[in-house]
């Protein structure tokens, strides 16, 4: 167990971010709310990246750019389609300093006539640009996503889970009918399904929200809902059918092929940077971050060895050479077409635990260990990162076949991390049929203790009566929400749990990030 | 010639405009000063950033990402290390918006103690970061590189080349010793020559900036330079030695091998989207737009011919064909890794010219035709957009065979595109003797006709005095500035053209953008 982190059992929330400090992924700033995202941690937000991006454009959509600014009154015409927008906002109202007797102040002088705002999500500014580029039905769809920065004023945060500036994507589409959209929706949601199962190697619930969840600006919200190791649910994507509600107030209309003019119907849909503090909450153990490959930035760690330098030559000359293989895999999908990374470590004044132990920490997939033993029997060790110590090391690999070996462990530990983490999840999914029930696994004992039930904490299935006053007396009495209404969940109809009305099916209910 | 665009003899920023509109590359935007980067533009920015970033890991580097926001404190530091900083800079006041009434507006009791300001460059908030993670020569060279969106409030825009919101790269590297830092900063200037030349097929001049031009907190500056086809400069990229500036502004300390404290040695470089608007000024013609094959988010669009369905069917089937062929092509460095992108155009409402300048309008490398007597023939014809109209075409290329030829005319496309633009940009190379000429070179009859002089403008080696006084006479005087002293320009010395004193050296004026 590495020393320098935090037990998961004896300090979950402490667990986590000693992940995030030692494994080198984020730092917080001296501007309140925002963070750094260090080399490690961007990496893998550009493996991310690269991997959503080509998904996008898989499915047809195309990326641009809008700018970080809204004006003020865009927010009214948000504030008039659906109140309760998110008002906690970055507000620029001047545009110059000025340096007086060699101190640096704002200039009175350069005061905006109207507030800027720097953008939390980006529809309003989008949909006042698609009133330009959308005539007639022959414009339609436009499949738009953006990669860009957002704003969003937190008082609590917590790196990657909750900043106040953030990194993500949103897509935004527009369409010459309901059917399309919502044709588009789903299959977003789905595309995020995709990526959580398929490269995070993260299971994931998907279904719409309930009304108390969804995004106000929205007709319905889908989302991906997954499990962290506490149990606590994490909103991992989202995707929302938003009627003709931003046409409307931004008057975007087409003519149809009957040459009517109606509005467009849209969708929007994203995933930010904080998947990475689920990634870190989905797989890493007392010992450190653990990457499923195909997000990881450091695929291998050869680890020569050898007590001088007569012993180390050969033990490097074998690292060299197997590296040299690896790099030279062909190029697949699997890793992106990029080649399979590689380094080899050269910590010599270092003890072999020593150095397995710091490549543990970070979460590299596969370590290859040559020593001089090994290099007798041309051999190598290789140890899976998914199954830390010696039950994850096989000794004896002949290294004339080691790189193509590595490549099948690689691709293993991707898959192994899916079983194992759906596993894990799909044992904490129950269901409650009385409100004692519910009680009991939804205990109350203060917020910070309940942070440190690892295992105790579920997914609980239970009816409910499609009350938004109902949800927000389980939210307040229970600090539990509803997280989903999931596709392949139980569909049959009963009675709420919490006011004895009638319940059209269960729900997902579970405490959440 | 496209009736869409305005020829460059007519009218040269109209021209610009006109390529920027209607290849759809950028829209301004309701936000004063950003623009909005369309589909096609910000795919040519997306191939730029996959080459650069390449680039710059090849070049040891890695990516990470640092605040939005600058507290107005750090501002402060670097006003007192150099004066002169730019501070037209949008400034974050409030925290929150409220609803009044259904109205909404900035609440009052959400002042932020001090102000933020939004990033006009990263220096500072970096440099700060790095005093954290700097300790001793061990954490040296940290080698770091930025992708972000930077804002500086700008009174007279232009899209892509001064907008108040534009996306960079921002480089900012730490070293142990002045030697390091130094081959780091002509290193990086390098690679930006290499990403000019070799992926924008635009020339460059390469070398230090003067005092009057260099970015005020460096030690020295030095540029990329190119040459539009207004025979304008454009400063293209900048890499800039801070010597310890900014370790000193924000106490950035290590301890040296001899266990001593020194203040670590900076670098910073940094291109932006600028970029965009030199590939368009140095290879677009009257007919539109002009990428080079490595930069063009669409290489082929194959229009398939006919009268009738019974005639396109066979055209169609071949177009379809061809793409495949093209697609399976195998990956390799030219095009990055990626496949070959191709289009098969279906407007066959249109009459075939109209469809073949509308994709010159947009651009696309290379066309390839095939129509009913092509098909008698096993053939096609391709067109290669560096040659507009009837010479740039050839007629009966053998279907068998024709994918590989359309990746040779590619691969060829690239290397002319690279040779014309170096040949125009040389013919306009000269060097004044005397006063007169410069006079005569560099015209005052007001700038915006001056703008409209096509091929009148030059770059002029001229002998000046070094000294920043007659710089700025000469900038006040003729409208032109110092914009590189090239590393393998003229080195013999001479006497100031305009100050009649001693030159150490030719330096390269022009008027710029």
């Amino acid at each position: 167990m590495a020393e320098k982190i935090t037990p998961r059992t004896t300090n979950y929330p402490q667990w986590y971010l000693d992940i995030v400090k030692e494994a080198g992924l984020a730092d917080n700033s001296d501007v309140r709310g925002c963070m750094v995202i260090k080399p490690t941690g961007y990496a893998i937000w550009e493996k991310m990246q690269r991997a959503l991006d080509g998904l996008f454009k898989a499915t047809g959509h195309v990326n641009a750019y809008f700018p970080l600014f809204i004006p003020k009154s865009f927010f009214q015409k948000e504030e008039q389609m659906a109140e309760g927008f998110a008002k906690e906002c970055a507000v620029v109202t001047h545009y110059r300093l000025r340096s007086v007797g060699g101190k640096i102040e704002v200039d009175p002088a350069a005061k905006l006539d109207e507030e800027l705002i720097v953008r939390p999500t980006t529809e309003t500014i989008i949909w006042r640009t698609y009133k330009d580029w959308i005539q007639s039905y022959r414009d339609l769809p436009l499949l738009i996503n953006q990669w860009a920065n957002v704003v969003r004023w937190e008082m609590r945060t917590r790196l990657f889970l909750r900043t106040s500036e953030f990194l993500w994507q949103e897509g935004h589409t527009a369409h010459a009918s309901a059917q399309e959209a919502e044709e588009e929706t789903k299959k977003m949601v789905d595309v995020y399904r995709q990526f959580a199962e398929e490269w995070m190697a993260m299971p994931v619930l998907v279904g719409p929200k309930s009304e108390g969840q969804k995004f106000p600006g929205a007709v319905y919200t889908l989302c991906i809902e997954a499990m962290m190791q506490d149990g606590k649910a994490l909103q991992a994507g989202t995707s929302h059918f938003l009627g003709q509600n931003f046409a409307k107030a931004f008057d975007v209309t087409f003519k149809n092929e009957q040459n009517k003019e109606e509005f467009a119907w849209a969708t929007s849909w994203g995933v930010s940077t904080r998947l990475i503090g689920g990634l870190i909450m989905t797989h890493s153990d007392d010992n450190g971050l653990v990457v499923p490959p195909r997000l990881a930035p450091l695929h291998v760690v050869i680890v020569p060895l050898g007590r001088n330098d007569a012993e180390r030559g050969p033990s490097i000359a074998a690292a060299e050479k197997l590296a040299g293989e690896l790099k030279a895999l062909p190029r697949d999908e699997f890793f992106g077409y990029e080649p399979i990374t590689v380094k080899i470590d050269r910590m010599f004044d270092k003890q072999p635990g020593f150095r397995y132990a710091e490549y543990e920490l970070r979460g590299v997939p596969v370590r290859v260990e040559i020593g001089p033993k090994d290099i007798e029997k041309s051999a190598c060790a290789v140890a899976r990162r998914d199954v830390p110590g010696k039950e994850g090391k096989q000794f004896g690999i002949p290294l004339a076949g080691a790189a193509v070996h590595v490549d099948t462990v690689l691709r293993d530990i991707q898959k192994s991390l899916f079983s194992r983490a759906k596993t894990m999840r799909d044992s904490r999914i129950v269901t409650a049929e009385t409100i004692e029930e519910f009680k009991q696994l939804f205990p109350t004992k203060g917020e910070d203790e309940a942070d440190t039930d690892l295992g105790t904490l579920k997914f609980v299935y239970a009816h409910w009566d499609i009350t938004r006053e109902t949800e927000d007396r389980v939210q307040k009495e229970y600090k539990a929400t509803i997280r989903c209404l999931p596709f392949d969940g139980p569909q049959e109809s009963g009675t709420c749990l919490f006011s004895g009305k009638a319940s059209p099916r269960r729900v997902v209910f579970a405490r959440a990030y």
